[in-house]
Order: C-alpha cells, then structure tokens, then sequence
C-alpha cells in the first residue's frame, strides 16, 4: 500500500436482518463507547459477577451448578473452549451433523484428534433424537453429544430438551451450540441437563459481536479438574473461572472492557424485559414473518415443524440471482440479510433478532424485498 | 443471586497510568460507537483490507512479506496462535524469561507439548543475546526461539533487532512478544527477521483492549501451509488469513466489528503522527517520569541500559503498602497504576503509553503520587 492517508471510516446504518449481528439498542450502543476500566480494577469485579449471573439467568443454569461465563472471543472460540477441555485424543464425540455449524463441530472436534461419529441429515431437517440415541446405544463410551440447538445456517431448531430428558442418567456429556438460541427461544440449560453450551452476544442478546457466553454444569466443571491441563490457555474455562469468578481472582487476559459493558446492559434489557416475553416476541415476529413469504410462495427450507422464529431460511426461487437480489437490498433499502453458507442450498436467511425481532422491523424488510423482487436480477442477467 | 434488577453499570473515568488498557483519543471511543456493521458486508472488506495494510506499516513489516492482521481476542490469544502453528508436540522452544510475560510463554508451550528450554535473567534484567545464542547452538534444531520485546510485567526491553541480526541464516523461526512495544518504541520486523509477532490493541496503540494483532514472515506462512492443521480453530492464522485478506473472502467468525473501528482509528492516528515522532513522545515522557522517580529516591526495577519508556517498574519502598498506594491513587485521585503480577518483587507499574504519553499526563499521576506519599499507607497499618 502507498503511504498516503487512510481516511476515517464512514458507516452508513444498516438494518441488519440477516444472520446476525442484529442491531443493538441506542443504551447498549452507548454503552460501547464508555470511559475504559482497567482489566483489575475494584469496579470490574462487582460487574463481572453481575455479568456472569445475568449469563447463568439468561441460559437458565441454577445457581449452584457449575460456571458461566462469557468468553473474551466470538461464538466460535466458545465452541472450541468446550471441545478442547472435554475431548481427549480418541474421545469418541457423537455430533448432530444438519447445517453448517454442525460441519464446524465436526471439524474442530477432529483437530483435537476426536473419534468423531456423526449423524446426519439433510439441510433443513432436524437430526432426530432416535439417531442420536442410537449412535450413543452403539458408542456408550463416548465422551461427548455435541448437537445444534438453533442451526444458524437453515434456521432448524433441535428438541434439545427431550435430548436432556433421555441422557439424564448417561456419563456421556451433553453439548449445545446456542448461538442463535440464547435469547429467542427457551433455553434452560439446568433442567434440561446440557453440560456444556455456548453462544455469542450478537444474535438474540442484541449485543456486538465479540464475547462468547458459555455456561458448564458442575459435574462437567469437575471432570475438567480432574483433566490434565487442554493445550489451550486462552480459552481453558478453569483460568476464566478462576479470573472471572474467584475472589480473589486470578488474572489471565486484559478484558474487552467496551464489549463487557455492551454485554452487561444486553443482558439488562434480556432480562428487565422477561424471558418468556422475549421469546413470545420472537415467536410473533417470526411466525409473520414465515406467514408473509408464504403468502408470497415462496420455499422456506426448514420443516415447519423445527423452524426456528428468529432465523427464517428462503430457497431462492429457480432462475433468480440470490446474490443479487441481497446487493439490491443492501445498495437500495440499507437492509442486510444472509445468503447461504458453503455447501448450503441457494438461499436467504432473514433474522429478526434482540432489538429487531419485531412485526415493524419485519413489514421493512418484506417491504424492501417486495421492491427488489418486482424486478429481481436473474442468474441469465448476473 | 436475587432477581432484583441490576443497575446500568455507572463508570467514573480514570486516568490509566498501569501497565494498561491506557487511555483512548476521543475519536477512538466514538468509533468504537459506530452503528454496526456485519462481518461479510462488502463495504466491511475495504475496512479489513486497510486495516491489515495498517498494522504491516506499524509493525514494519513490508508489503508481500508474510501475513500481518489483527485477531479477534486479546493479546494472549496472539501468543497462542503462534506456538500452536509453530510448535508440535516436542519441538525444542527457546523461551528467554525476565517476567510473567516469558513463563506464560513457557506455560503455553508446554501446553502444546513443546521440549521447552528456558534462558532465565532475574526480574528486571534483560535475557543477554549472548546466552540465548548459546542455547541454540546447544539446540540447533530448535524450532524456536521466544523472546519478550517489551516485559509488561518489569519494564525491560530485550535487544530484538540484535538477536535478529544474529539469527538471520537460521533456520529456527524468531518469535516477539510486542504485547508493550507497538506503537511505543521501534519494532521493525521485516528488517530485524522476526517471524512471528504478536501485541494487543490496549496499550500503545491506545484502543480497547479486544484485538491482537499479530504478522508472521513469509518463511513462517511458507512452514505453516506445510504443516498438518494446528488444534486451534478459532486462531488458525491460515483460516484468519483466508477470512481477512483472501479474496473473496472465506468466512471465519463474527468480526466484532465495534473494535474493528476502533482499531482502524487507533491505527491512523499511530500512522498520521508517524511512528518516529511517536516513539520519541514515548521516549520523553517515559524519562521524564523515571527523571522524577530518581529525584524523589525512588528504585526503579529494570537496569537501565534496558529500561523501558512507556513502562516504569518502581520498587516499593520498605514498609510501605504498596497495595494500599495504588487504592489510594484509584479512589481518591482516579488514577489507576499497576502492581506486581504474581512472582515479582513488590512494586508499582506506572505506564505512560499512547494517548497518555506526554509530560503533562506524568505530571498529574506524579502530583497525585505525591498527595499519597505524603502520608502513605504502611505495611504495619495495612
């Protein structure tokens, strides 16, 4: 590059209905930019144990039982943090395999050397409960169920409760990737009996992206004591419990403070707000959503009887250029939304999530949309 | 905990005169306030591009040489990238530790299963080129050699471009902790041969903390293309090179896009005051500050000829609560020192470091230490 002056950078605000992030709050936009904290400060603590007891709120983990915390990374260092400290090499990790993101489990899961099992099915699809079981009935050593409660990539919702229910007397932990769950749909981690779950802070928690809220149970949490050390420092749930939650604590990395404090005022609004409530508004925007593209007959991918509200999967219609139709929206209406991941069905993906899960945030997006597909680019004209 | 409601959270800003988060211009804490902006949002790939650009120029790392880019995670998350892409279960390390900062390398890589050899110097005192140079002669297949640029934890400085000198036909990869140097004293990596680096956003680059840039020299990207795919996912250099600067894009993780801005602010402001003219304001009030301390009989940790500007270790003196200083400094002044981390002898950790590295700023944390002074804290009353 030339030496010559980079120009301060320019956002023009978007509406942001894809995958996530999802827009934010004016309270918890504001609350990113205020003055720094030192990482050791007397104040921080009092807001970390806050923190981390709104976290074990919002996933529903009784107090008592194991660690929550959110991680200084994206959602994704969440999902490796639970794999590296409950996975040896040659574990055998039996993984719900229906989207994108299980793919990843499955990836990260063989980096750490895992005998991985994975049972499968197709986009769209739920991977049933009766496969999972009975890849454990063949594998009752395995260490690890991994499943995807809210598959980020089709919008498919997993019965991870009626998982919970038929592994509650098994050894084998229960994994749950709630990375587009936490905050839109029911989560109850505690009486659902998942030992390990992860998410990220700016799908349904209507924060930034940047921290990864992860929350352990206990008897997960005492397995892992009695564990060599994981190679990883960075995301050893031990060293962040022991800094996050141990007075007094024990430092281990200089915390986001903006990020921290982004996430603190999510979780006020999450909470103040009601969980039951939050998730009927996602329920209301989502079905209104779903209703309204089928009015326009248009394909949604995920079995009815799995799709999740705040994530909503669009088959791109035969001949149209998907990719185009989501520059128009982006270039014309301010409005992003997803298309599909690698190795995905063509598609869009509409998300009304956190602060935009909303009937009015919906009729701009089916507004724009309606625009854009009076005269939509096709594949013969891209 | 109770369901009552949690307050906002109500910060008093502090004047961070430690060893860091420093404090951030105006600008950088209103960028970090932008609306934001999606991680796969093309106008988001001229920022990512920039950004890169941005950090090989403060790092001096030359165009075409290597990979330069910020991960999105603090700085120990940088240290870690490196040995998990560099290091297979026993590979011979070098690991010269001064500090807190050189035995968490040593932890890391014995995590990684790495044969560590470490060359020790007490604390303030520089590891001598002279015995690491002995180590690798007694270790001439040492994968490689890790060495701490800038000792957070003691004020010292090594001697980087003289052991890079020393090391350029060798085949052993050259590793920098430059957690405390960028931004505040030369780091010049192409020409000192230095493969891997890593440093965070908090310090003298005054941004948050919550991104760790690292750049790795071509030969080092040539090595990890060759080598089986490292444990780590989330910090796999090679995936964050194809999300980051492959084009198009491959996707990784969520960019937390509000420290993205942040940093990109943070790097034009290093770059629009030129590196020279910043490391010599470092140099200034670094002296100025430690002029000061001398004056007032105050010992100073690190030997001299290898003090460190931006980071000041000053012993407490005997019978003084040091601890009780620093609260003081905190709850009646608003200024936030540091102490000793776990293993060093007591002391306080002023750091003039970015926005803050200027004589007034020395000035005030000097009359605030003053009032303490005056009447301090002692250990017998502690």
């Amino acid at each position: 590059m030339t030496n010559s002056p980079i120009e301060a950078i320019n956002v023009e605000p978007r509406l942001l209905c894809g995958p996530g992030p999802a827009n934010i709050s004016p309270d918890v936009l504001a609350a990113l930019s205020k003055p720094l904290l030192g990482h050791l400060d007397p104040d921080m603590f009092e807001i970390l144990t806050e923190l981390a007891a709104m976290t074990a709120r919002v996933y529903q983990r009784d107090e008592g039982d194991g660690v929550t915390l959110p991680i200084s990374a994206t959602g994704t260092s969440g999902m490796e943090a639970g794999i590296a400290a409950l996975v040896e090499p040659g574990s055998t990790v039996i993984i719900g395999v229906n989207g994108y993101f299980g793919r990843r489990l499955v990836e990260i899961a063989n980096r750490y050397h895992a005998n991985v099992v994975e049972v499968e099915a197709d986009w769209g699809q739920a991977v049933t409960n009766e496969a999972l079981l009975e890849a454990l009935a063949a594998n009752p050593d395995a260490r690890l169920m991994a499943v995807v409660h809210a598959e980020t990539s089709s919008g498919v919702r997993h019965d991870l409760a009626e998982l919970g229910e038929a592994m509650k007397d098994n050894d084998t932990f229960l994994m749950a990737d709630c990375v587009t769950a936490l905050g839109g749909i029911e989560v109850a981690l505690s009486a659902w009996g998942v030992d390990y779950a992860y998410s990220c802070s700016q799908k349904c928690l209507a924060m930034s992206p940047g921290m990864s809220p992860i929350s352990i149970s206990q008897r997960a949490v005492d397995f892992m004591r009695s564990q060599p050390k994981p190679n990883t420092f960075y995301l050893d749930p031990q060293l962040l419990e022991a800094y996050w939650l141990t007075r007094p604590p024990a430092y281990h990395h200089t915390l986001p403070s903006p990020l921290v404090f982004g996430l603190h005022e999510a979780l006020r609004e999450v909470l103040n707000e009601g969980l039951e409530a939050r998730w009927a508004r996602h329920a209301e925007a989502g079905a209104y959503l779903q209703a309204a593209m089928a009015e326009r007959n248009m394909e949604l991918l995920a079995d009815p009887a799995h799709q999740l509200p705040q994530l909503t999967a669009v088959l791109v219609p035969e001949g149209i250029d998907g990719a185009g139709v989501q520059k128009q929206m982006l270039r014309e209406h301010g409005i992003e939304i997803g298309g599909g991941l690698p190795g995905a069905p063509a598609m869009w993906r509409f998300g009304l999530m956190g602060y935009n899960a909303n009937t009015a945030t919906a009729d701009k997006v089916l507004a724009a949309f309606d625009a854009v597909m009076a005269d939509a680019p096709t594949l013969a004209a891209a």
